[in-house]
């Protein structure tokens, strides 16, 4: 960590300065230069320190040197992580593309939906069951009855289900009907509901926030891997920004970013990421193309008809045309979207 | 609600979407452009009928013309909200002046700060014994033991208590001992929350979060509203823009503006809104010449102390001056900073 | 256009902006919904009628049906405009890769570069020469005689030369050398500069600037066609957000969006929209899949030693990288990175 | 400036950097911490170094000690600059209150609006003659017939005159009619038309960009103040968010901020910092609490008529409300609204 003095300083507010530092049990190392003088602050250990620091007297402002993850830190564990759950497998060679719609809105459009999308060649089958509603005045999913028809689609297809967890008093219920929980972009800083949703050692899939920093997300990560729990996939779902003609800004560029900070898996939701139907499959192949280990995205039997979302979703003919786009481009990328082997070695 | 079509959209199309409209219980009411056509949608039932509407064959997009709040909105009630609960008045002619540490540290630390507050003429304390925190390994706080010292600091000065509430399953805890719950920038969208929080009857102020546009924030309020609780205060803190040399951007004009669409009560936050102790102050000034109906401030004995947030804490003498500063404020503008006269009465 | 009154409006009110809609030449079509009337103004041009409604007692706000732009936009020329000039071909089925360092700082630098680069494959040759900088004390390029050097490499290699030209009585000098006049990204709204820039008849390439929305990117583009140039190529170089792990956000979605609004090619500009040498070819290769038209790089024979940008520069081997898998991605796309046929027939 | 080593730096790379800093004239100072090593490089000359050591080989990142300003800077010049020319006076103790129509019009639309404002307390006059617009298709400005206008109401009321310059060839027309010359939003960054418009020698109202930080402001100023211009004032307008209810963001804190770094005076658009009428005068009201050394706020005899801007103009009746209230504000802080003494006791 880095202290930097103010230009006009005075002497004792340096001295008094460098005793804190070595009062917070770090070795001072001060370094006076021609216009200021900064303060070296050696064997840091993330964060606590540096606000008790940048309200000293005289600071101008101090620099964190440590990333502020640990855990999901790739100088901690350099091989990528590889998240594996039923017919679901994410990160280094393998690429999952999770597809169904955004609510269950019943039996039959799920069924119908899961076989589709296996079908098509997707290896995880999404559906809110809990939804998370800007307004009181909407729709909220089929909760419970939502959980069970998504089981009944894994039974169909033999496809993972990945569904939204929306509180920790919900969490129990969720992960005995599904196999990755996820954790939507509005709850990413719910530190309870993130440490419960760990515990239960169900793969979780995080959501990036609209407004939320790289380290902001690794440390949501990390409050899920503290707890224990390895099998964090992160997910890049678009950022607000003063853009108006996507419904969020879709930075793709997190992708290889996030590589190269962390072991854990990246995947992309170009549907909420762009909120246009037609922008879709070219953002979910250019998110192929820039390194992703997973693809999220809307599938509905009738876009028009959908209880929510259905102008993000695809139907199941332009699903198709996505999967096989996305399998060129994977493939040129030297990866593959394929049903985890382990799962079906087990049939 | 408007539906624009395509310019190439076909008469098949348009009927299409005319019959869709009908369908949603809707007058539809076609326009023959020079250039496009465009269907009035009348009847509108907010937010839902659009979403199913937007992803029609030849649709280009749906123009929502009514707010999609309702209880909020100061169409439905012109009068302005004021929101009294012990000493503590925010509304109309009243502004509220909320201050206190970021976090309870310690009885002394506690108490010692609620009677410089209240010297100086604060009408609430604000403390937090469940901290948020962006990282795992940062200081969590008091829990339990902080509600305690609050309501001891309270009994030692007559200050009403704002505290943050982080889950559903605390309310009921922290409800016995605050006076208002405060619902945290990352939680404005954690319904679940919004809901146990209304429930019990205690005034809640709530914080927009960094990303969140007015409807969201007016939606917000009215998950609360819709349980049946009228004691809601807005509170801005500022949001996420590009901007680094603040913590957050504040951005005033919605004030002025939430006045002329909610009859709620605005609270402006300048020590999370800027992040440097020295803008917190010209920020509290502007903030009530722009209609601010209370001000949330950081203070701390020691700020170089604190165990968070220090950077943007003043101390008593500061937070002195700074009262002193927005008093002259609150004459020119034809209001008062004072204690909620019901609550003296009731002495 | 659609006036949209507000709840409260009176019936001289609304009758008054019905007037006002007839005086702008406008046929007026009311609709009397349940809560709110709205006006159809139908004949509108665009832009200046709006703003004359706006401020109209009782107004809530004007809704623009038409896009503002006319010669630009895909509705009126569906075709897409294929732009070509000497060895770089963008738009339709040829993909444009513009490379090379970011200021041209010698003859030895800007010969060797361009070798390499046409050896790996590029179709083009971009340099500055004049340099716009953030501050006054930084290196402003070579000017005149960077613009003659360009010349040498092109001499020497046949490739298209690429560089900004910063003001208008510069644009007759740059033109005499170049092939292709850049318009960078501060530039954007700078009228006169285009105007001038268009009426050399050079094709244009027209950055996006930071903070643009594609209405606006695409009426900057019409300040070109408008004054008789047809060959703009628009290019996407990140826009300024609150994420700071990379020097822009660079929202590839923008790519698909504009080539259903516009025929007009549209070039992407990895090296600024990232910041990062090792985020470059992830974004080119996503750039690709995305639909890009033109990829626009930094090259430089030593990137550490570079006067500007040295840190999101390519090294000769990198780029080398890059294009072998530029090459598969245009491939997968159905797509080709060629040298415009016509110019190497002209040979 | 701190260059940080990545964590798993080689000692051969360290070695390279070391005298890399070195080769730039520079005393370099490596510490060698728990988990990284850092290099402090002593006697920057700033911004120029830093680029070229971002892309070493090892390094992770470059931390700037030093501000990339110099003239502009309170370190350099601690009190504050007084911007002081015919009627208008801004900095210290003086606001100054610059008011009048977004385009001129016409001779009798401008006088009468310089005799209300002057009546009202105006204490300079803005009017653009010039004016960039987003579409072609839009009123360009009366141009030199406007500059004319704008003189002939300087001699009618004596206020000074602001208006804006497009274009370095059109420094020198401008500056023969005008008081002060206004550098336009859009034209921030136009590093040509900055130093020609400071040549001339007339004070400068410099506009911040709508995605411009503060250092790449205070750069644009240095620009001008290089030339040997030291009256510049800086203009805050707004900043470009994800915000959609108000026309930009309108961030006060930028106004302490800037006092702190630099001894220019400060000046902020409350008409196109929100875009609406309603709220222009909160806005002006909190600018002037936030410590603004001046208001530019647009006025219009007719708003509803106005060529560009009504919706955003105050009326007469609206100006002389604001008028008084912002000279409440200026009381409360110490400051007076009042025209440049200079002025009038040279009459």
């Amino acid at each position: 960590m880095i202290v930097v003095m103010k230009r006009g300083a005075t002497p004792e507010e340096i001295e008094h300065m460098i005793r804190r530092v070595e009062e917070l049990g770090l070795k001072a190392h001060p370094i006076y230069g021609t216009e200021r003088t900064v303060i070296a602050a050696i064997g840091e250990k993330r964060d606590e320190h540096r606000q008790s620091l940048e309200s000293g007297a005289g600071v101008a402002e101090v620099v964190p040197i440590l990333a502020p993850y640990k855990v999901a830190s790739r100088e901690v564990k350099p091989e990528p992580t590889v998240v594996r759950v039923g017919s679901l497998a994410a990160g280094n060679k393998h690429i999952g593309m999770i597809a169904g719609p955004c609510s269950v809105e019943s039996e039959e459009q799920m069924i119908s939906t899961a076989q589709a999308v296996k079908r098509a060649g997707a290896t995880a089958l999404r559906g809110g069951a809990f939804k998370p509603r800007t307004s009181p005045y909407s729709f909220q999913g089929l909760k419970e009855e939502g959980l069970r028809i998504l089981a009944a689609a894994r039974d169909e297809t033999g496809l993972a289900v990945v569904t939204e967890v929306l509180a920790a008093e919900d969490v129990e219920l969720v992960a005995r009907w599904a196999d990755v929980l996820q954790i939507g972009a509005r709850n990413m800083q719910n530190y309870r509901l993130l440490e419960a949703a760990g515990e239960t050692g169900r793969p979780i899939l995080l959501k990036r926030g609209p407004a939320a920093t790289m380290d902001e997300l690794l440390l949501a990560a990390e409050y899920i891997l503290n707890v224990g729990n390895p099998n964090v996939m992160l997910c890049e779902r678009g950022i607000r920004t003063f853009e108006t003609h996507t419904r969020f800004t879709l930075p793709l560029a997190t992708v290889p970013y996030l590589h190269e900070r962390t072991h854990l898996p990246v995947v992309v939701d170009p549907s909420h990421g762009t909120g246009h139907t037609n922008l879709v499959v070219p953002m979910a192949c250019a998110a192929i193309a820039a390194g992703a280990d997973g693809i999220m995205v809307e599938v509905h039997p009738d876009p028009e008809m959908a209880m929510s979302d259905g102008y993000q979703s695809l139907n199941f003919e332009q699903f198709g045309e996505a999967m096989a786009l996305c399998r060129k481009m994977a493939d040129c990328m030297g990866r593959q979207i394929m049903v985890n082997e382990e799962a079906s070695s087990q049939k």
